[in-house]
């Protein structure tokens, strides 16, 4: 029997959907903690997160949901757990040791599962918190074969996300398909601006005032996935591309920090190429 | 018979809340265009913004809902109309100009009944967008004396909200007891930080890096009202306190008319000395 | 003879400069209420923007900063005056209204000769301002045969600065070459994100967390200008595209004003396609 | 001889002192990497930092503007060398942790002498950086003894600034005169506002909508010593004071970390009780 889950349903908008959900809550003599709804009117999507609390049995109403609005909803009851990751990296620490600190502090709702890197130099940062850390170089090897070999070790592994903490490598699409909706991404610019390689060199070369960071899903369509967080800094002329570099460090890793938790915490519902965040 | 409204609920916390309101809605087959709830742990408040389209009599639905959660229950079913508001100012144009402009582009759904200042120099700012200007001026009157004609004054007009745009004059508590929960105020920095007199004088003395406005509802004590939107904006030690006056001002009226538009979109409820912005 | 001056200073950068030219500040007996210096490392160019008081002759104080300096630098010894300037606009009164409230006010430094607009709609709020309105319309003409009566119009006046106030139309490059490094436009987004038509709706589209505005000088490339000033505004899920495009509006006035303060204080150095913001 | 170095100057302003100093540094055969001065019109004082690089004794160097500028200006001629800091902490490990990364990664110009606790929860994090932790327990002593015995301690290190990162301890005057000018603290909210204890809470019970947090110089007057850096957060009223808290450890480590690093790199000048920050 379950006391507690977070209740989240995804699907077609349609009349009476509060009301069949709120009157199984109430015949469940639930608690709802705390409730948010959104109908997309373009998509004509509704999404719901709901916290409940009770005596209950997750399964049976999960059942119940399914049978009151329809089989084709996404619904989940979601019971308390924490959830694995894994944490993808190249060389840069900044966002991969706040992830590091806040799992220390508790404040992540995950177990660190591991940190692949394609360098070695974050191997001590790494290790010092007792964590797995596996180096995949690249050296002398293919894009394709390379991938194989982190798809091959990503196989000994259970997890939820995936978190590129800064993995300057590219994805191709097969290594995306097989984690689609699991892999999020941190973008150092305030996306759609700067796509692609040295986003901070093109800031600085159009001469920007403001630079930011953009948390996302990956899709196939490099920087172009979900966006689930994004966040700026002011820059001004006496900032050259390093220094901008420097300040949007702060961005990049509390914005890839905060969409880690609101992940984790099941705040985020992707609807489309957005996301919708209660 | 109505065919959209605003339906507002606030009252003590209890199970089923949200199926027993959803469930007359569904009866009354209405759609639901947005929906929003949240509930006050701490004072066991429940509190309910329902956007709802279709074909009913709001008394009714009113009436309904009262029945099904209790009578104690504060409930609205607000049809679309535009409030009115009355202006109180003294001498500064930007707040009352940044409503003004508003007002004439369609952006309020307000209609401004006047504007009352103790100074006159507005009168020409007011006049040229036809809107009555009234000038109580304070010269040579007590507090209690001028406050007497304003109060005289007001009462030839019928409205919602008195929106405060810098009137730069205390509110004695009779004042404000006569008009409770209607009066907005734009406070020129960020509460509880300066309370009280030329605020960019103390934040330049103080040495602060950021500077600040908080629209708030007034109350008997003085600048502190339920908080209703806050903003703010970075300076630096090249600004002496007349710059960050300058600076603040923008802040000041974007941050007010924010403010109004939240209210009269009934967005806002006060839960005791705090808000709850939907 | 002068008592008060901005120095304005752009050239290529050598050691020396700053002894050189303070040193004639000091042989006039000038003080320097407040000076500002950069060096850009990249196009080696040297800024510079000094005020000072004294009693001196503007010309000669010239002279000899050129003198000493080199004569291929531009220097400009500017004594207080109003600048003019003039507005372009089509239909949305709230960059425009919020230049008329600040100029009422006395904020800008500036005169405003007129509001030249393709649309009439706007015509009761600017004469409101004892402020000229000029409606050339478009309809039923080439851009080329429209911008003709546009730039017929324009030279009956004598201005400083040219101010898109959300003008909606494409300048060709032929008007933009005639007055060069004199337009300021308001583009509603971040730039570079969202180039071109209607980006709210591309914002909308994209999903993105945060919108903005940019106030920018034109060039020939459409929304490719020097950038003066951005800000943002941070949106959500419930934002469809219009509500996107009002939330935008109270970042676009402002940041528009903000780059026109600026302007007008001789504040901005255009530096090859970026600007350096004393 | 130098080749490089920070040359930050402090006194009463005076006519002259420009050209003066930088007359100077041309007969030094300098190049003026960066400068910035600034006159502050109350206190009638003058600020100057400028980086210079060449071929030069940097004692000589100070001695010829000393003569120049007069005895009793401050002058320092700060050759490049990391500075050395001492940190203070409790039991959150954010701030600290924040800094340790940075640290790691070469972004901070500075050694790390050792950590400090009045708890010991944070020893195992600092060891795995190979810092030294000592925890000086105040169980059973009073405020008096337990700060001689942190006294003592430091007094094996030598260090430029002391760092409080969430040290959650009362300091008392005679501490603090020991290292005038020395000591950085942050504060959880944002200053003036939510002076003393807990100010999450209070900043709940207020009702805010933005929250804040405020690194500054420790002086007697607790939490009123010159601020070097802000920031905010947006919060809203599903937030707790426990929600405040989180989203505020955020804005605190990156306020206190952009403040050291603006003191390690010698850009930031007390002015009386304010800041002036390059």
């Amino acid at each position: 029997m379950a006391s507690r889950a977070r209740v989240l349903i995804d699907c077609i908008d349609k009349k009476g959907l509060v009301y069949k959900i709120s009157k199984i809550f109430y015949e469940f003599d639930l608690n709802i903690v705390s409730n948010q709804e959104f109908v997309d009117k373009e998509s004509r999507h509704f999404f719901m997160r709901s916290v409940v609390t009770g005596d209950f049995d997750a399964q049976e109403l999960k059942n119940k949901i399914l049978n009151a609005i329809g089989d084709d909803a996404k619904v989940k009851v979601a019971e308390p757990r924490k959830k694995n990751i894994i944490l993808l990296a190249t060389k840069e620490s900044h966002a991969l040791g706040d992830i590091l600190i806040r799992h220390l502090d508790g404040e992540l709702d995950a177990n660190i599962a591991g940190v692949i890197a394609n360098r070695d130099n974050l191997k001590t940062l790494v290790e010092r918190f007792n964590i797995p850390f596996i180096c995949i170089s690249a050296d002398g090897l293919s894009r394709q074969e390379h991938e194989e070999l982190v798809l091959k070790e990503l196989e000994k592994y259970s997890f939820d996300y995936m978190v590129l903490a800064k993995y300057m490598r590219i994805l191709t699409p097969n290594f995306v398909a097989k984690y689609k909706g699991k892999i999020i991404n941190i973008h150092h610019s305030f996306l759609p601006a700067f796509i692609g390689a040295n986003p901070y060199k093109q800031a600085y070369e159009r001469g920007v005032k403001i630079i930011g960071a953009t948390a996302h899903f990956v899709t196939d369509d490099l920087d172009e996935g979900p966006i689930i967080a994004q966040d700026v800094i002011a820059v001004n002329h006496r900032y050259d591309w390093k220094d901008m570099q420097r300040a949007g460090r702060d961005v990049e890793k509390v914005v890839l920090s905060r969409a880690l938790k609101l992940v984790l915490e099941d705040r985020v519902f992707v609807n489309n190429n957005k996301t919708v965040v209660f």
